[in-house]
């Protein structure tokens, strides 16, 4: 069965019936763009994202702007960690009968706004008909210098493992959404746009590719111990995160006591931040993360990676605990 | 509503949304493909295509392989109408939890083995859970020459009018199996191939593209008259189709007699069938349907465009018809 296989599972099995590649091809499945060489320096990047009603999306829940807005970051946040500049944007979208072209409208809107913001253009799709669950597709192209283009695989042992902004909001913002009366407290406005409007950290993406310092890099879409162990895996790595290192905020804090959560939960495993996640070789860190945060932007150090294969969570107390990757498996969800 | 609207109206009313272009963008929306110049001589193409259960597919009348082999195919034959050559394919699936790995394999192996006919590498996509239908994505990449670039709107008045294959036997097909208990016979076969496993004519879109005598091209997906005009609107002009040049097999006529239904109605309004309507040059007709007969594929002419805006249909009996694009449209089906 399918929930037994997990969606990393079947992906291997599929990988296995499309393994045929082109000498262009520079990545096929298994980062978070395809990279393929066009020009002796320049790539392409294309990435893909289907987001399914009631699966990533409840109309109850979200404007259709919002959920328009977000199935386009969702892609940019890809090319971002890929060091790319994004360029074009493809739509695919099933219908059911029962939503109305005002509100399909706004959906749009919510795309092409965010898609003006990167000067992204959209230049075409499809749309059909579905029966019960409105479905949207969108693929975004990207392009990357060739000595400018950021992998999951190339992590050193020592190099820094740092974030691009908070980990967990987005998990916390959907738990409040749901189960919270005073989700619309201020104090909790980070957390439920960090849901809501994710920003894709494109800039930061350009400035770790254009930095040469950057090793490795994804962006955290199924949780933080799923994509650094990817990162882990495909760099034949461990890592150790240090708690007292992770951004913990007083909204995150206080929604935690409010749902009777843990926190850490949410950081490890809660996913749909769409923050990057980067090794950056130590000796230049401090040049990085200044070039970032001059561009008005996070670069927060949590960790190194290390020999092996395990990843670690140093508590405050000292503790050591093992992560394993949690995040999100659509099949096993 | 969407319904009044209709699916082109739809599109018209979200085109407006998206319109600003780079200066790289040949052709965004409105095209078979989106055309981006990537150098000063080569053209990068872009088609993408949704398929979902019960709209698109009924899974009791397809195997899992022929739904994912037409998956691709309908994005390949967009390629070909662009006169290019495909290079990847970028695969997204939503999979409800009663399809079974084996199945969802066999899918996959449909989709690799074409990809393999025509070289294309499958890169990446998504996979993801749906609760209800399954919904298929496929984008699909290709490359043409700057000056080996097909259009839908290049059109002259004169130009003969011409498709390369047969019409009208992909509606059959379906309604075979939708309604004839004698669906398996023999001579129904290219029908029902037609509709379960049609064939992309990439080969003859870049016959059509080296000969320099193809003024515009489309594939028919919605069906003639819709497709037809497509060509006509974009390119200003109006259609004349001879009844009597239109191929009419003797498994056309039986399927039409068997189900009582009007084969001219399959063979302007059916959709589905894959095959290039081109618009060529009257006095280079002859060279280019002898390069197309020589490497095995046909080309039939039916027609010429005219001046005007009206597509008239000429029957045998010299009595003349308007054709109305009655093609496909998903929301007003």
């Amino acid at each position: 069965m399918l929930k037994d296989l997990g969606e990393f599972g079947f992906i291997d099995r599929i990988s296995s019936l499309c393994k045929t590649h082109g000498n262009d091809v520079i990545r096929g499945i298994g980062d978070d763009c395809a990279i393929i060489k066009i020009s002796p320096d320049e790539n392409l990047l294309i990435t893909t994202d289907m987001m399914v009603e009631r699966v990533h999306f409840l109309v109850n829940l979200q404007t259709a702007h919002s959920i328009g807005a977000k199935a386009l970051a969702v892609n940019l946040s890809d090319i971002a960690a890929c060091g790319g500049t994004p360029k074009q944007a493809f739509v695919s979208i099933a219908i059911p009968d029962c939503f109305d072209v005002i509100w399909l409208e706004d959906l749009y809107r919510g795309i092409s706004e965010l898609a003006a913001e990167f000067e992204v253009d959209i230049l075409g799709g499809d749309t059909t008909r579905s029966l019960t669950d409105m479905v949207i597709n969108i693929l975004v192209t990207g392009f990357t210098k060739n000595n400018e283009t950021l992998f999951r695989n190339g992590a050193h042992d020592g190099d820094i493992i740092a974030v691009s902004g908070h980990l967990g909001y987005s998990a916390a913002g959907l738990e409040l959404l749901r189960n919270s009366s005073n989700s619309s407290d201020q104090i909790y406005a980070p957390l439920l746009d960090a849901h809501l409007k994710p920003k894709p950290h494109v800039g930061v993406g350009r400035i770790l590719a254009r930095s040469q310092a950057c090793n490795a890099a994804i962006d955290i879409s199924d949780g933080l111990s799923s994509d650094l162990g990817h990162v882990c895996k495909q760099s034949g790595l461990g890592a150790t995160i240090f708690e007292e290192m992770l951004p913990l905020s007083e909204a995150l804090t206080q929604a935690a006591l409010e749902l009777s959560a843990d926190p850490m939960e949410w950081i490890l495993n809660g996913g749909e931040d769409y923050v990057l996640l980067a090794a950056i070789r130590s000796e230049e860190f401090a040049k990085v993360k200044l070039a970032v945060t001059e561009a008005g932007a996070d670069l927060i150090e949590i960790g190194r990676f290390v020999s092996g294969s395990e990843m670690k969570l140093i508590k405050k107390s000292g503790m050591v605990f093992d992560i394993f990757p949690k995040g999100w498996d659509h099949f096993r969800a």
